[in-house]
């Protein structure tokens, strides 16, 4: 064993499951001892996903069999709430909890129930619960037990927006985001809605009067900026599998230069292994961060105006999941934080 | 003859020149008696189009052979101008126009050749020539000898906000524009940018710095308003052929239900053939509009904040360009407006 | 009412319900006078499809309401078994039936059962049911009382060898049939399989063990060739929703030139509405039949070897399912056989 | 400099330069010295690759500037003529050479003019060079000067037919070989019939009367077989970048069980790093190999029938052009022949 980290996943048969697996199918210091599924119990994860054959020989098991108390590390990719209801006895018996639904993401209690209808099955733990988007809380990340994974908008948008509001240079009153997204963020269940004949060729908003990232985006923005920031999100399904591209608008309070823009993003990310500022006046394209950690921006001041634009692309199941929270295992563990995160996009 | 009109086309090898031949092809009150091509002159149109193998059985000629002054109307699906440098001679001889590119989109000569980089060719002819956005000025196309067939982006853009505008609701100082187009929009040209590879499961924005359509949005409107209206618009490259999505962004001046709004637009547009008002919390889709001469529209007050959303889709090619230089051309002749134009969107 | 063909529809919901409707809510001598769905029964249609609104006014209801054998003709557009089960009482109350799934295809009640694994509902009415090919037996079908519409890929294949088969130039013992459909062709049922992330960008053969249509195209050879026809058919699934192509391969038993072959084909379909033979050397494309009712076909002798090669395409759903199946109902009618078939394809 | 090889790279701004691009800036015992682009000299190779931005910081050079003498290796991913016209200098000075064109994938001069239309650039250097399939030819590889990396459909169809023709269990004479690939393989260059408004959402086969493989397929399958091989190829285009599909036919020579030529082809591959065969009855899906240097393979006997089917799946710029360039690479130098290529595929 080596040393190696022993990773236990809880859920392993949908979408970021499978983003995990494949990442840490090739982490240098990671080894997955249980992958649990109730659906799958003994099914091997080559057998769902092809892609892995010749790569992992694991078995789903149940998880009641998974001995996950013995891992160092749990990730969750499981609908929200199962998080919250295994994570107090994981905990306790010292494993770091990574989830990648929406148990802790969001402080607020009422809040979080508002949005998801029911109580907040482990209220104790959210306090000390941290938010996992390294750019914005690496320190605290590295002490946490429990780190709440970042939804994919909220992690497209909130890189959009950090030196903007770090630097108090826009109304926080009155912020748009345009946010598009890949099918896979709506996950692996069967969907008419979500089949290949029904969204093929085709583009639409959804969720329009309300979707879960917005109250998530709206906290952590406001955290971010000190006081309360208030957004109006409108999310559109896209053609393709996986990214997510946000067109962030909002209103500069100063005179500040495209230029000096650029520069304040630029220095502002310098030391950031995974965010990209693109040069002035190019476009950031979702390809370009396929199956990567990535993510890239760009700014702008069209016609020299008011309105400052920010455009933003990650790929929703790696830095807007499953490679986030690698990301954020790393920092966990006190490894590099690129450790098992280098993969090149394809292109084409 | 039997009292058809007789339609020239000059260009047409391009998609609005292919789209206007699927639309004519089946008119019911029009020949197509000339359709031009400098490069493809003597081949037959369905070898370049082989879906209009078995009908149509013309051969693209020359523009000195075609005899355009003979017809009842030429379409210009041509680059910019094209239209202006030919539709002097047109008019003189009798022949509408409707060109189908820029040149009739803008009445301020400065802002043209502010964006086209050149002097207009035919400056004279600007003023007489009307916009043909026919949801806003049928009556002025109906008397026109030449018609300035609106960009695609324009158009979906224009029929999302004429019910707020002309209801003076918004403030026109700040609308947001996100627009999304299928890569059709971009022409038949050669270019690597636009090569299958290069473009298939991926998406960006472009332009943002400014596009054409821009000016264009602007100015009209700022004749429906009858106020100067500034626009943030930011188009992006959807990886799909045929579909345009606009997500429009404005702050409310006054303190209208959803419900009020809903019923503004349905009222507004409820004699309009080719705009249909999406029921309460709906999504348009683009697929429903493939291939066919509508708009459909959604509109939304998420939250119950200040800020009103539209989202509206058309198909580029048809709505957007062909299709509704086809109900032009009705108008103009005092035909039914819908005809030509009934086509039902492949579903799926 | 007006003397209109009075038109029922079982089975509203799925993709071929949905095409018919599409095509008969513009055929100018039928009236949808009931669409049935048990599960959706009190729904307007137009909310299910919207690509329909504005265009059918019609509500499903449940199979007891409708009133089925008032009409002139009812379409099945149900799972196989239903049909069979409910056409004894139409036909004896002089209703028409056409059949769209797989209960009249087969002759040989045997094989229908070793394909689908139970006993025929009706076999008493396979003997007078007559197969839909109208390219291949248009005189029955004009008599008969119960229709059964050919499957997608039999009717592709059968098209790309009818020339070949009555003019006994292959060897019937060995043609290679490898196929390629849209997704549409796996119906509209919620499965993992068919969702978009799981189909997009990717490519497979599947059922290479064993079809559905296998039998159906065997069967129907051995009739064309009046002698048993033997088919290696291996169908694939492609990253689009409509279209088939399939590419057929068979020895030549005679040395017959490139272009006596094209000559033979061509003279072969002069008079078929639906069939196009392109020009010596081109490429049919799916895309140039998409929503039409056309196949297009290509014969090639490669290197002038003993092996012909046809490629053959058609849209799945119209071709293949629900236009041929109204260009059934027109020749039952003794209407004009290419009556609400006349779309032409969206280029691009 | 560390005892890495030194690579250079001679025509890098096509998608075969791009993807050895991708893999060699993870190689571990490979450093690019140089890359070569007349038309791009100057640029960085992450201005045109924004994929690489971060990852490669080399600048496009002149092919006189790049000094290739001195290179360990040089890949030419150029088009056919080019690598043959500079090979022999690079020979002399020691430099070992790998083609990704054509010039040293045929032995028969007379046929490599016949399908290039004229003269080979450099006959003298043929009988020297090697056939670069590791997977036949591995020794001979390890010892060569001049690798011929093979094209990407032949190496799709032969590593499905060469368990088969080895054991002599099918009729060389008649062999089917249905290929279908995603549009990468047709480049990078700028071509209208290649836009995504021409490509998308179609499919059609194309090349049916003679495509360049099929020469290559030919004396290579007749190599491996001792015996000449004869094939009917015919290419189709897939609407996506990567992948290709190959469905094989042939009649067996002898009455093998299926359970039997499973056997086989697990056996016979069964030490290959690089082809999986799959369990019998499953189906290899193109996905499953996206960015991977893999052949996934599964033998059928349908029906029972004389008639063995074989599909294979492989990237066709990874296991089909570059991927493979580097895998014959590591021969050549005796490293581990997987270094460098060990990613697993993005799913979903």
């Amino acid at each position: 064993m080596s040393g190696k980290l022993k990773v236990g996943i809880v859920g392993g048969t949908g979408y970021t499951g499978s983003e995990l697996l494949r990442l840490l199918a090739r982490h240098p210091q990671a080894d997955v001892v249980a992958i649990t599924s109730r659906g799958e119990a003994g099914m091997p994860v080559s057998q769902l996903f092809p892609s892995l054959r010749g790569e992992l020989a694991m078995v789903f098991s149940t998880p009641d069999d998974a001995q996950l108390t013995q891992c160092d590390v749990v990730f969750f990719a499981t609908p929200h709430g199962v998080a919250a209801a295994q994570a107090e006895k994981l905990v306790a018996a010292g494993v770091k909890v990574i989830d990648l639904a929406a148990d802790f993401r969001l402080q607020d209690l009422a809040v979080w129930e508002k949005w998801y209808g029911h109580a907040h099955p482990a209220p104790a733990l959210v306090p000390n619960s941290v938010y996992g988007l390294p750019e914005a809380h690496r320190a605290e990340i590295a002490g946490a037990m429990i780190v709440g994974n970042p939804g994919c908008y909220p992690t497209a948008t909130q890189l959009a927006l950090i030196p903007l509001l770090t630097n108090q240079l826009i109304d926080v009153t009155d912020i748009v985001v345009d946010a598009k997204s890949g099918i896979s963020g709506a996950g692996r269940a069967a969907k008419v809605d979500m089949l290949f004949a029904e969204t093929y060729d085709s583009f639409k908003a959804y969720g329009v009067n309300g979707h879960r990232h917005l109250p998530e985006i709206e906290a952590r923005l406001s955290v971010i900026a000190g006081q309360p920031v208030q957004v109006t999100f409108v999310p559109h399904l896209l053609p393709m599998i996986r990214g997510i591209e946000v067109s962030v608008y909002a209103n500069l309070t100063q005179d500040i230069s495209i230029d000096a823009l650029q520069k304040l993003f630029e220095t502002h990310y310098a030391n950031e292994p995974f965010v990209d500022v693109m040069p002035a006046g190019s476009s950031p394209e979702t390809r370009t961060v396929k199956g990567t950690n990535r993510c890239r921006l760009a700014v702008y001041r069209p016609q020299g105006r008011n309105k400052v634009v920010v455009t933003s692309v990650i790929d929703n199941l790696t830095k807007g999941a499953a490679g986030q929270a690698v990301q954020n295992m790393n920092i966990l563990f006190g490894l590099p934080e690129s450790m098992g995160l280098d993969t090149i996009a394809l292109l084409p």
